[in-house]
């Protein structure tokens, strides 16, 4: 059995001997060694597991397979402008990650109803704040950017919940139950109707900035925003004005330009930002391993591997 | 046309003319007047509604005809010992009372699913706290005390977002998808299987303190409490304790043996409980006034009045 070597930059090398003993318990020809392992030859390295590996350095591996990412978001190693982009590139998927998403954005989406930050607020400040929110989950309508695998399964939560739900995105997804919008020609309609705006993009170029101030005007006064996508994805200074004017009622960010957010960064305290440290949809530690492993078994064998990146979409 | 007098004590004097006005877009017969108006002779009030009379207040209506609690609890109109126990007396109810309460412990249990207090905390502190919480839904089983209409209601859909839900009551209430516990001996098979322990209970003498440590112990080690029943179901220096050690992880708290919960009480600090001032599953005023008006309707022309209190079963 000839060992396979995966290197892992993901979580901090202290969390090396858990991947190694997950990694083991499922395909024990895997060698899991660290990003930084000095004893490992470069031209010995089969795969990587990576979310933000320094630029420059992935084009080193000659023998590299595969680049798989620790997450489902790619914009950290495809940034790196010297990544080798004729090899393939996985990103994270599998159903956990997808539950963890839509249960993450469900709970944004049930915090903005019932008016969570003000009772967090209420807490904070040891005082009996009661006040009562006007509307149910079926009389705010959530609307989703970005109808990938992650969309859909947080589609189909909320409709369980009761909000009606629609969806947008570049090319027309049809998931049951969800009123489908596509492209830039549907976007208007979509934001009419929208009084939570979910965004679950990919970071790409097209991507950058989309929710600024045009945008948050076209929805319904009092509207309220769950960024679950990327920071790039939102122009603070646009939402922060749209909140002070009252346009946007309040929001949920998960994701931030600079992560992590600067600790007393004055954001933390906006009384209408829920703001969550980047934990919307991390799978575990051995629901991830198991999806590299069987796509690295798969690829081993010829077989085909989930969720590439393509470059033409740019995710 | 008669006009038939209804008294109302809820949500406070300044809240009359919203009363009035909601009122009378459904039945202009009803004149509404606030609960301490000296002009109202006593012998001209037909109903009233109401969430805490004074006691001694409600046996001085001598054509009084029904009795409209304003929440779904009757604990502090029964807790009067010269109420008019003669009288039908009305729980509030309705369809959107029943998909509030769903929605907050909906929000409740994703909330410690997730670790929202430790979010909450990390805010507060200004401080990227990033953390991994280690289930999904489908792995923490949801055990809902009280299968009424609100037990009902929230059981389906927490099983709409994933969580296994069973339900525990005096007599046995069967849900599709719900596993059914009923009666004493059936409540340590109930615990044992339970991860969230929901509190729904009506607040009577049998179920006083029924969240206390022997009880607590019998769930799994490091099992969850939501409490939206009654301040009065849990004993509080045991739900502290089973903190404390670990049995118990965390807990939502929204109801409180006084409330207001007054402000400053330690318990606005603990970093296991989130405090919310008793706010789960109020319906609109709207709602409500729609609820009595057909209520009352019903009863004027012979008909049937709904979720009558039962002195036998006590709510």
């Amino acid at each position: 059995m000839v060992p396979l070597i995966i290197l892992v930059k993901s979580g901090g090398e202290e969390s090396l001997p858990g991947w190694r003993e997950d990694f083991r318990a499922v395909d024990p020809r895997l060698d899991v060694r660290w990003w930084d392992d000095p004893t490992v030859a470069a031209e010995d390295v089969h795969y990587v597991l990576v979310w933000d590996p320094e630029h420059g350095r992935l084009k080193n591996y000659p023998n590299l397979r595969v680049i798989f990412s620790s997450a489902a978001g790619v914009d950290n190693i495809v940034g790196d402008p010297e990544w080798p982009a004729h090899l393939p590139l996985v990103r994270m998927g599998g159903t956990e990650t997808a539950r963890r998403m839509a249960e993450f954005v469900s709970w944004c989406c049930l915090s903005l109803l019932r008016g969570a930050r003000r009772m967090a607020l209420g807490q904070e400040q040891a005082h009996w704040d009661h006040f009562q929110t006007s509307s149910t989950a079926p009389e705010r309508r959530v609307g989703i950017m970005g109808m990938g695998n992650l969309g859909a399964a947080t589609a189909r939560m909320l409709g369980a919940i009761g909000f009606p739900v629609s969806g947008w995105s570049r090319s027309r997804k049809e998931v049951p139950g969800v009123r489908s919008f596509a492209g830039a020609e549907e976007m208007d309609a979509f934001l009419q109707e929208t009084d939570i705006l979910v965004c679950l993009l990919p970071s790409t170029p097209e991507t950058v900035g989309i929710i600024n101030r045009d945008l948050l005007n076209r929805m319904p006064r009092g509207a309220q925003v769950v960024n679950v996508g990327r920071g790039s994805h939102l122009v603070m200074d646009d939402l922060l004005a749209a909140l002070d004017d009252g346009q946007i009622d309040s929001a949920v960010l998960d994701v931030f330009e600079r992560e992590p957010l600067p600790d007393n960064h004055p954001l933390w305290r906006h009384p209408k930002i829920t703001v969550t440290p980047h934990l919307a949809s991390l799978a575990s530690r051995r629901e991830r391993v198991r999806y590299v492993a069987e796509a690295i078994a798969s690829h081993e064998g010829g077989g085909t591997l989930p969720n590439l990146f393509d470059a033409k979409r740019g995710y």
